[in-house]
């Protein structure tokens, strides 16, 4: 890291620091210094914060014990900020990979993924696992069957999301659904398949939307009481328009943690947003009802936005795949834009193989967006020649960062990188990246600042009851931010490039645990204010914010459940426009992994006959 | 502009305002709400200021008064930010230009720049002119003809500079200067010229360098008692090591406002830089020193750092010409990183040609520099063929911004428009750009946070007492700036990028006055303390924003002269990497304007016989 001065922190330069196994660049483990807070407690700390003596000097003394002044606000570094992770493409050389014309349109686009999976169209359903999700391919072919219709699926998925919304279950998965539209597109793509002429694969397949994204004819809430009053929707997001020409049906806005400024998906507005594994449970966030409607069998895929592990994070916590691409790859036209630099819309989907559909239909930058950096290509993987990956493929694992987690997690997430050896052959590789907790709070003030941003023209206008208490406590440290330390936060995403840079000249992904708990419990005094945890969402985006802070690609699969049958999911994070890769070896990883898969306390079956 | 709501304005999105010349927009004169204050009263003010207690309270009413509130930090703007004003290369189409090849040495490329004057060299120095400085063709004639030698020029230029700093005049030129060090590279060129081989037309030619940019073996104060002893200086800036590629002979570090942090040049620790043609009055800074050298004679060229029209501005009220290329256009490795996406290393020389001589050796940007972005290769106009520009040339102007000056100025830059028109048939377009106040304070914030970033590590181990007062309350407002206020002003800058291009869509540049008032007088009472002068310094910085806040190439050509025989300029701005041509026209603009040029007060003759 550096020298320890009075105030800050005096970083070495990155060519001075050593990346190997035995470099004494040391690990900090988050060092939460704020109790967990809801019911009473957090609405008299609200008062405190809010108020103009008291907030301030609160706020001060947050702020530098939590190590923000040491580590960022007052640090010394010589790398000039970097404000937009936008990657150059450098052309990574692909093997097996089928490359998209810019010009394809989305169902041409996701012909192609098709065509990559063609000979596992082939192989019958596997009977000898335990549980296994509906995919989009399984829905092509009961509606080519004849077995459904979009119809028939749509009726029985209004019935089921009306069945997990009754006082039983509760588990808060929509913000929004229109029956009436549903039905509609249900019974146009009925009428596509009677014809024989279904758009794509995806024609009649149910997507969800995190309600952070403009979809007609639903407002965008983000999740509060009053954002959709002063910002009105008015045309599909791109990417949803793009899923809705391949077909798909638009099932509804799924929920998400307030203004996405939390990660427990406990929305005190819309109801907390419940883990099907386990419905006491949370679901992680923000995209919380994205998880869990895939991961309760609703859709096989839906949409979130990834701006602090928010795709890959309550992925993990639901067991399902969680995809965010390289910052840009999708564009983010239509997107709220409380998250600008570090946010980008990702994927929740039941296995890799419909995330590299849906990845196909979305992905692609508009020419518009970042004028004088060239787009590369999207490629998509053969997954049909499933041994292509050789043995002299790399892990990259920080030990003490890999380890850093629960009991159950480093035991199940260290096996799986075991049998990723075992039966493929591939490496590990031992490094050090140092300043993870740096590039933590680093990001945490950047996100924090640009969500400040976004609505600070807004809070004049709405009254401040109608906001949780716990995104009330967070908007008032976000707006306690300086300029300077905004611009320090991007002289650390700087160097914190050229550290993953150098790491990327040795390995091909990095390879962690997604999380470092399991989903935690739901607290009933967390139902009404929200909730503040720090030391578990400390732990929740551990190994998350590479991802977001610097742009790069990063994937989670389901690699099995701790003892109290919780999912747990292993993450590899790539280089920048590196998703061919990452979806490969994920469809690997999944093949080791899907025989142990288990079905969900909470789950719907839309494809039962 | 927009709305105006209660707290901050909601701006309309760009397509929706008009541009031209009957446009409903409206012009805001700069309305500042802050005294001039020197003397006991600075000292008092700062007090407060940095008072815990009060300072807070001072600083809200200081930004909501001055409008920072309404127009910036809490205005509504759909633009996403721009934080770094990097322009993608169109291909502009370019007559009569010499393409530079980006491995030219830069000695090769000042040769290129030699033969686009060739012809000017054949013509005899004109006898009809009243007074003309000597230029680089000048010192490179008087080495040939062995009329003098680079160590009799070295040799009066130490004598002139002591002569500046007798009691008499005090014209506190330089900050560092090494009699030793400037006879050793003179004598080294003396011995070039013996043997007939002279590196380029720069061998022997004294360049002064402000005193931000690193230039071995002088410490870079930046205008302070402390910032070298804190960051060592240890090679040469990349702009310094071209020029001594060239064999230009490095006389010393001149004066500047002390962290570029104010515009009158007035510095309390190394004295006022004066204005050569008046002694008692502003040399306009920050680049000052370099400025004000020329104007004296006692170098052709300076090289001085544009962060909000500080190489533009001192020129103009000096005299001399000034050039600030295209952000990123020269690199600015080894410049104090105070100022990093608004600031430019620019050239202050004595006429357009040797502007055009020094541009071409120091230019071309570094390939690690900007990756991703295709940089153009440098253009040079050919000077020698004068007829080039047609009659379809247009000149926008916004009548009401260009009339904000002072009526000598006002009338002084219409004729020279005027002029321009009769002589060669230039068309002038009259438009509207909106909101040019709005750009000067989300500038004002930006450079000021960047500020602020750049020293905030270093401010704890300094004693408070070694910064200038004037300076004391720059940072402490500097420091006030919250990082959505940084964001939102980031907004602006796009928003305002969008204005430029489309002007620059009906417009071949826009003309200006280079500044609001001429120099004003150097009050006793600033001497000491600095001097706070927000209304004449935002008359001065009026016209410089869009060349820093959006990276544009801008440059400045004396044309004429107030009642009281203090210096005007005019001010051409150009579309991204528009050099040439801006090069070219400043040179017609030359030739219409020198014969009416007049000796200083204050010159030093280096080539007198």
């Amino acid at each position: 890291m550096g020298i320890l001065k009075a105030q800050g922190v005096v970083y070495k330069p990155v060519d001075e620091v050593d990346l190997g196994p035995e470099s004494d660049e040391f690990y900090i483990r988050a060092n939460v210094k704020a109790p967990r807070m809801a019911g009473l407690f957090v609405k008299v700390f609200t008062w405190f914060l809010e108020s103009s003596i008291f907030g301030g000097i609160l706020l001060y003394f947050l702020k530098r014990n939590n190590l923000i002044h040491k580590l960022v606000s007052f640090a010394q570094l010589q790398e000039s900020p970097l404000f937009v992770p936008l990657h150059p493409y450098q052309g990574i050389i692909e093997n097996e990979v089928k490359c998209l014309e810019p010009d394809m349109s989305p169902p041409e686009k996701v012909q192609q993924a098709v065509d990559c999976l063609q000979s596992l169209e082939d192989i019958p359903k596997s009977t000898q696992l335990s549980f296994e999700r509906w995919t989009i391919l399984d829905y092509a072919r009961a509606y080519t069957s004849g077995q459904t219709t979009p119809k028939m699926v749509a009726d029985r998925f209004i019935a089921s999301v009306h069945e997990s919304s009754n006082r039983h279950l509760q588990m808060s998965f929509f913000i929004n659904y229109n029956a009436e539209d549903i039905l509609k597109q249900a019974t146009e793509s009925t009428a596509r398949h009677a014809q024989g002429a279904p758009i794509s694969i995806l024609d009649g397949v149910p997507v969800a939307i995190k309600d952070e994204i403009d979809c007609m004819p639903y407002p965008t809430t983000g999740g509060t009481k009053w954002l959709h009053k002063v910002r009105q929707c008015k045309n599909d997001a791109c990417c949803v328009s793009r899923l809705r020409a391949c077909g798909a049906i638009i099932v509804g806005k799924t929920n998400m943690h307030e203004l996405g400024a939390g990660i427990s998906g406990i929305n005190p507005h819309y109801g907390a947003a419940r883990n099907p594994y386990n419905r006491s449970k949370i679901t992680g966030g923000s995209s919380s009802g994205s998880a869990a409607v895939v991961a309760a069998g609703l859709c096989p895929v839906a949409l979130g936005v990834d701006g602090g592990g928010s795709v890959r994070l309550p992925a993990a916590l639901c067991g399902v795949v969680g995809l965010k691409p390289t910052f840009a790859r999708v564009p983010h036209n239509g997107v709220l834009p409380i998250n600008y630099t570090v946010g980008m819309v990702g994927i929740l989907a039941a296995t890799v193989e419909d995330a590299l559909i849906t990845y196909a239909a979305i992905s692609g930058g508009l020419p518009s967006d970042h004028s004088g950096i060239t787009m590369p290509k999207i490629g998509l993987p053969l997954l049909k020649s499933a041994n292509y990956m050789s043995s002299d493929f790399k892990m990259a694992i920080y030990r003490k960062w890999f380890n850093d987690c629960s009991d159950d997690i480093r035991e199940c997430c260290s096996n799986a990188v075991a049998k990723l050896s075992d039966k493929y052959g591939w490496q590990s590789v031992e490094v050090t990246i140092p300043d993870i907790e740096v590039m933590r709070l680093a990001h945490y003030l950047t996100i924090g600042s640009e969500c400040s941003d976004s609505i600070a023209s807004y809070l004049e206008n709405i009254n401040r009851a109608e906001l949780g208490w716990d995104v009330r406590v967070g908007l008032s440290v976000y707006s306690s931010f300086h300029s300077h330390e905004y611009l320090n936060a991007q002289r650390i995403r700087k160097r914190q490039l050229q550290f993953h840079e150098k790491i990327f000249s040795v390995a091909d992904v990095i390879v962690t645990p997604t999380v470092g708990v399991t989903a935690y419990t739901i607290e009933d005094d967390a139902l009404k204010t929200g909730e503040l945890d720090y030391i578990n969402g400390a732990a929740l985006v551990r190994y998350q914010i590479a991802g977001n802070f610097l742009g790069l690609p990063a994937v989670t699969v389901p690699v099995g459940y701790d003892r109290s049958g919780l999912p747990i999911g292993l993450q590899f994070i790539g280089k920048p426009w590196s998703e061919s890769l990452l979806i490969h070896i994920a469809s690997a990883l999944q093949a080791l992994c899907k025989s142990g898969y288990k079905k969900p306390e909470v789950f719907f079956d839309m494809l039962a006959c």
